[in-house]
């Protein structure tokens, strides 16, 4: 399956998201005019604080789905820049309630807002954005894509809950795992392409396939991060490796390696997920246990699984520019962690 | 003004709030079987923590506005139930998060619920809360409505961050004070009560007026809460007495008393607010200037100001037994201060 996906990969250079970003940059500031204008208030902290995560480095993945989806289906319009907005706000409320619930200190590099403001601040400019986001969708005015981003947003926030009530239980299955990234992660990637086929005014089978390309595209993306967060270095995720690992998230690779195990091992991964091994020895001897067991190998190996089903779920479209930017899309997430 | 509002209430009994719980007892039913319903999830916290405030004592105020403007109206369908549960919905996130923001440990006599689950679960069952009902708007399909509430959203989360930056900040105009109890408070009123007048399709006027009857409901119930915290005892209230004066909530009274004090009082109210003047013999300190002041009387003094402004709203509407019940909710909040 992984030579598949790399088959797919343009010879000669590396996967990115250039091809995504340069068939939407004219798009993409459209919607960068939107996020702007819609989070300001006479309340001078809201444009602050939004600011601060919006305008912080964040790729605007999600609402860049949107457009390139809006292009595969060669619409003509413009309500997508609109909506694309209110995809990037719900994302936004989301990461500032996040980090309030984890009391994360860092993202992307910087400082969080609820380190800078304060837990209360964030949790109330969340709920201004997402309360905008709304406001955006109902003067778009189409209720079928309010039903699809009322009903994803419900269930990322039932992702989130059961991601707490699951937090450092490394007995956590891999199916509730899945079901959980399934909710916080991939319900929003789907929500995103599929509202495209919405003001597109496209087949139910287009609309089912796009939701489908989004779904597995931020699976993918998400087993990714957490292979990453045991490899990588601060510069390249704005996070210092093993930050899951000392926060006791449990990711698939722990549960993999923690279901692997000998009764050792198991009793280091229940003591560490307690927050009870929290040195960079402890860290070297989990990295190694994810090793020795192919945890990190079969990590990647499932996300490439939902990578490829994204771009399976793209067979209905002719080739075009559009499709060949949304493969390499699934193709950079994958890549990102060699 | 007070002769005019007293000349309204029914002779030989204190006004209360039992003919709108009479005239609606079946709708409410109705409405908390929607509820119940609706705030169900696989996520067992869900439904244990949405269910602790849900069913803890809550008066369900701003459902039974939607229910009895809907019978002012004679309106004859159910769109009502779902709407009023929408609502309540709305105004039980709005709770979860303000006693996350406030680090608060008591409501309606009962532990809160962040002190019982932590604040990160209420938070994310309030935006659980929140996302729901969007879901439940949407479902009733109307666009109308749906502008309604997801504007009176985004000005109550707006309300909620200006109280932030305002708190502990005795300097804060009458002005922006009620902005701020207009936006978190008065705006969910105005809208639960304007929404019947949609789902009633009658005419903007009437729209309107409802809009103005809830919203001047809204504050003058904010108004009697807010001096009721200097007067009631525990029982009444659910909290103690002088709660807002440890916690230095900036309200009505503080203002009017600390804009009259002299130099002397105002350091008193400054020090006070900034939470060192915590001790019963400083409550009582404050309880004499804000009598000698006159500052509860007039704070109660402009809750009948919006009181009578609520009920002038209403002269439109021919005699009913709703209209009666609605007249008497207001002479209700204005009678709880005495």
């Amino acid at each position: 399956m992984s030579a598949t996906i790399h088959r797919l990969a343009p010879a000669g250079r590396a996967p990115s998201l250039e091809p995504m970003m340069a068939l939407v940059a004219g798009d993409l500031n459209q919607v960068n005019s939107v996020i702007l204008a819609r989070m300001q208030s006479d309340i001078p902290l809201i444009p602050e604080l939004a600011g601060h995560l919006i305008a912080g480095g964040g790729k605007r993945m999600r609402p860049m789905l949107t457009l390139a989806c809006a292009r595969l289906l060669d619409y003509a319009g413009t309500r997508q820049h609109k909506l694309a907005a209110c995809v990037e706000f719900i994302h936004t409320a989301t990461l500032l309630h996040d980090d309030v619930v984890d009391g994360s200190d860092l993202r992307r590099g910087r400082r969080t807002a609820n380190m800078i403001w304060g837990n209360p601040a964030s949790v109330l400019v969340g709920d201004f954005l997402f309360s905008r986001s709304f406001e955006l969708m109902v003067e778009d005015g189409s209720l079928k894509v309010l039903r699809i981003l009322s009903n994803a947003s419900a269930v990322i926030a039932e992702g989130e809950v059961n991601q707490l009530t699951a937090q450092r239980q490394v007995e956590t299955g891999e199916d509730r795992y899945l079901e959980i990234i399934g909710a916080k992660t991939a319900a929003l990637f789907a929500a995103a392409c599929r509202i495209a086929a919405v003001v597109g005014e496209r087949s139910e089978a287009e609309e089912l396939a796009l939701d489908a390309y989004g779904r597995n595209l931020g699976i993918a993306f998400q087993l990714v991060d957490d292979a990453i967060d045991y490899s990588s270095d601060e510069e390249t995720m704005g996070k210092g490796v093993g930050d899951d690992f000392r926060d006791g998230k449990v990711t698939l690779p722990v549960i993999l390696a923690h279901a692997r195990g000998s009764d050792e091992d198991r009793k280091f991964w229940r003591d560490a997920m307690h927050g009870h091994r929290i040195s960079d020895a402890d860290l070297a001897h989990a990295t190694a246990l994810l090793n020795s067991t192919g945890a990190i190998a079969d990590t990647l190996q499932r996300a490439r699984h939902y990578g490829q089903r994204a771009i399976d779920a793209l067979g209905l479209f002719p080739a075009s520019q559009a499709k060949a930017a949304l493969v390499e899309a699934v193709e950079f997430a994958i890549a990102r962690a060699y």
